[in-house]
């Protein structure tokens, strides 16, 4: 998991449920002064001055300390702990939520819990979130299953909420066709909600991954489904709606879409199905693109195609300076390389290297991985 | 028919044959010296400098006179001949085959045969077109007769192109609402095309309107459903695409709704059907709105609703003067006033009412109908 210390992980796994998740209070008190320190303040109930929000935030939760147990239960099942210290950390998708307006429910989360074998930044780097009603038409099903499986051979990761309708639907199609799927859960990654898709979440797990920013067992409650509901849109290129009514879950992920500034799309259906009238109110308000197969949610999600319609998430490495560009380029894809690696293949001396590095590092675009460097 | 001879009548039937509509060539030449003239100069392969152009658009037809068979034939079915100097010419909606840059196959009709009880102007003026596909499917044909009864039953007038599949049901629709409905044909009103819709359009003839701009006897062919097309979109306050395949006809009025700025709708539909391809296509590339049903397309077609969306027809008294519009207001919807009476309602003197009168004729906002005046 290397880069950071069994303290360091046991004071994110308190300050990860010592608060109702997201606190802005808490998150920016760990900015200034990390984990292990922040942490302990929150137990002495003693902050630095201008953080006092988080001692109300803190009140109820505060002498409850269950790191131990969540980290050993989250070890028991094969799941981990992610902080924004470790490599898998998704920062740049989930960078959105630090600058869009989300006063409401929003922000980035403190850590996530995660449970399957992916890496969670290769699962948020190229996903489509397939959301909708739970309670899908045949053709609602047939469609998402169509989507699924075409997103799923083409590598893209297939985003739900792991929900009866849609959502299952999507998450088996994908890994009925090998690909990557992700769930993103409103209770603890250890429990199998809704208990009908308990089988579902143990393959997803096995295969993709299942993650929550809610600590083991902790149970879903509505409004954990909507703030679950922004990361679905943060860690994703594009959200698709592909079948809603009128009044469905799947407008509050679309609206979290929009306000993070991913492309939003959704699927007609007959005019005369109740489970398409929320679809067809968002494609005739403006606020969702129509999209009718897999090459038209690729083209909303992909950033040309985006760029193109005015839409999409900016690129990561919009506004680099021209030797951060040329360090850019130098670090492959996939994989680490040395600093020496990088000074050679973009012609640049080791100094220009460093300081081009350090400050790509600042704004999260390379994570330093025990002495070596590799894209974030 | 009033306002009109017989002479003149007889010279419109004759122009409205000696070349294949739309003849922007003859057209000018009737406006400049009037239809007796025009049809003189063209028998006599005379015409005055810089109408040359005529003799060509004219060579093949000049020496065939029918006018008085083909006034003849009509009579016989119950039908008439419309000029433009006819109270029920709808000046109005074809003015924007005028104003368009309409170059190919465009222009104003010279005159267009109608076979049944309803005057033109009026069916014209609250007129939304449904239009699609031929090989309609179940589907589509279901959402067309909700749309065309609902419409009916609303007042306005279902305007289609008499063919099988969609356009058929629009008809059959509006008929057994009892509403208004008006096929415009791409051959003679008097002949029966398709050859399976012979009752339908006897049934439209007799209680709405069958029209064409092609005269007694003329054959459907593939241009004259083109040139049929752009009176369809016209004659419309909105174009509804209700069903359409990859290549469907319909995309053909789609394209002379948009030339003429009429709003465009289009129905969605599964994305698993082929008919509805063009629909979404439409749609997704932000060429025409999505509706789904009796409401959505009545805010397209109605003007304040088309303001809001930014599309849509002008109204007909945009940029009228002070006085002029004290006038238009002091003309009733129906029937007609004397210049007395317009002078009291406006309370403005008989020389201003005069001269306002004169101005608003020559834009056909008005009719004089045997010293009377009404709105146009």
């Amino acid at each position: 998991m290397g880069g950071i210390t069994d303290e360091e992980r046991s004071a994110w796994a308190y300050l990860a449920r010592v608060a109702e998740p997201p606190c802005s209070a808490v998150e920016s008190l760990c900015a200034e002064i990390g984990p292990v320190a922040a942490a302990a303040a929150i137990r002495a109930r003693s902050v630095p001055a201008g953080h006092e929000s988080v001692l109300a935030a803190t009140a109820g939760r505060a002498e409850i300390d269950t790191s131990a147990e969540d980290l050993e239960v989250a070890d028991r099942i094969g799941a981990r702990l992610i902080t924004r210290d470790d490599a898998e950390w998704p920062g740049w998708p989930l960078l959105a939520l630090s600058t869009a307006d989300t006063s409401a429910r929003g922000g980035e989360p403190l850590a996530l819990w995660a449970r399957g074998p992916r890496r969670l930044d290769d699962m948020a780097s190229t996903a489509i979130a397939l959301v909708g009603s739970r309670a899908a038409s045949g053709y609602g099903e047939q469609v998402t299953s169509t989507l699924a499986s075409g997103l799923a051979m083409e590598d893209w990761t297939v985003t739900s909420g792991g929900a009866y309708g849609i959502d299952g639907v999507a998450h088996r199609a994908a890994l009925a066709s090998g690909g990557p799927t992700m769930a993103v859960m409103a209770c603890g990654i250890d429990r199998d909600y809704p208990a009908g898709h308990a089988r579902l979440l143990a393959e997803i797990a096995e295969h993709g991954l299942v993650i929550s920013e809610y600590p083991p067992g902790t149970t879903a409650a509505k409004h954990r489904f909507l703030t679950r509901n922004r990361l679905v849109a943060a860690m994703s290129d594009a959200v698709i709606v592909v079948e809603a009514g009128r009044r469905s879950g799947a407008a509050n992920t679309a609206a979290w879409a929009r306000k993070l500034g991913r492309p939003l799309g959704a699927v007609p259906g007959p005019v005369t199905s109740a489970t398409s009238v929320g679809c067809h109110q968002m494609i005739a308000d403006d606020l969702a693109q129509l999209v009718t197969d897999t090459r038209s949610v690729i083209a909303l999600a992909t950033p040309d195609g985006a760029a193109e319609s005015g839409r999409g998430r900016p690129r990561a490495t919009d506004g680099l300076a021209p030797e951060e560009q040329r360090v850019h380029d130098a670090i492959p894809g996939r994989g680490a390389v040395t600093i020496e690696e990088i000074a050679f293949s973009a012609g640049l001396d080791i100094a220009t290297v460093r300081s081009a590095l350090a400050r790509m590092d600042v704004r999260g675009l390379i994570v330093n991985d025990s002495g070596t460097w590799r894209l974030a």
